[in-house]
């Protein structure tokens, strides 16, 4: 096999390993079917609305190197899982998974894409470029809209408060004021109906 | 509503109702769960190999512009729903029910977007560029590479003879004389492990 050829190898190698992220499922419902949606598709939509939405970020981003990071920023969800926001347990050791798992599904790519994808994923994590900072708000936002628009009911399911939802919701207004906004806006709205309580023990119903 | 608000809100809802293209289903099956493919996670995947791949195009190509045709290029699908490569008859009228749908579903988007939109969709239609010549030979290798790799299942089922796939696989070559070799040495091997005839009424037993 000549050098050309194990490079174009490693690359379909990885291609065809990544089709596992469509059966990594999330919290997040879709709006029609109700069922829960995959982190591959997920990684789609926030693609989508980086293409429609750039204009409201904070600070100018470059928006390949968006799209980048978008596109790739789960894949080690094919080995480490989705955790799930409000889940503080399974958060301990996230780390350490995603890194485990960086290294061999990137690790199949030939060495300088491992390197890039690496980077980018790690700069993802690090928050430290605009690029990463917007992502991370469409990242927040897409999940917290989804649910207000399935009627709450994975706020419901894991007795989420008003108060983790806005703490959570922190990076939105950090990547984009105008996001943020559309995020308090929802927030009230949801309160106000009953889908996001101060407290769960308080709330006399269950829906 | 301030003319602001009113372009975010516009741009909200075209992020709401691509949601539905999660439940557009393709012919393809996943590698692992065997359940059919959704056109969004396609276009995830779609992406992620023009990052991988694109080296292997014959032209140069602009990544960004690749990535956005490949990004929207089924969104269309929403309304026009999935049309099966080896299924004529459903060809017929498939323009003039993607083109109504570009018009409604990018319609959502404030003028510019959707123009834009539009104008990416009829680009990746025409194959009047590198980019969307580059990105119809990953949207045409990707589901020949799966249906490989899952054992020719949808072949068998859609009784699909060699020839038909050659000639489907066409444009593979013209994007990437390098992906175009890989078309011919894995269809010589499914030649050769029966899972490609060339003619199904002279081939004794079924799968």
């Amino acid at each position: 096999m000549t050098m050309e050829s194990e490079r174009l190898a490693q690359q379909l190698q990885f291609i065809l390993e990544i089709d596992r992220l469509k059966g990594v499922l999330r919290r997040s419902l879709l709006l029609e079917s109700k069922r829960r949606e995959n982190s591959a598709e997920h990684s789609w939509h926030l693609a989508m609305m980086a293409l429609v939405l750039a204009e409201h970020a904070n600070e100018s981003v470059d928006l390949l190197h968006t799209l980048k990071l978008l596109l790739i920023h789960d894949i080690v969800e094919i080995d480490a899982g989705d955790t799930y926001a409000y889940d503080d347990d399974s958060h301990e050791g996230k780390i350490d998974r995603e890194r485990t798992a960086a290294i061999r599904i990137f690790g199949l790519l030939p060495p300088d894409q491992a390197a890039e994808m690496t980077a980018l994923w790690e700069e993802y994590e690090a928050l430290e470029t605009p690029e990463a900072r917007f992502a991370l708000a469409l990242d927040r936002l897409m999940p917290f809209f989804h649910n207000y628009h399935t009627g709450g009911i994975t706020w419901c399911e894991n007795r989420v408060t008003r108060a983790q939802v806005e703490d959570r919701m922190t990076p939105v207004g950090q990547g984009s004021h105008a996001l943020g906004d559309v995020v308090a806006e929802i927030v009230e709205q949801a309160a106000a109906s009953g889908l996001l309580p101060l407290s769960w023990s308080e709330r006399p119903e269950q829906i």
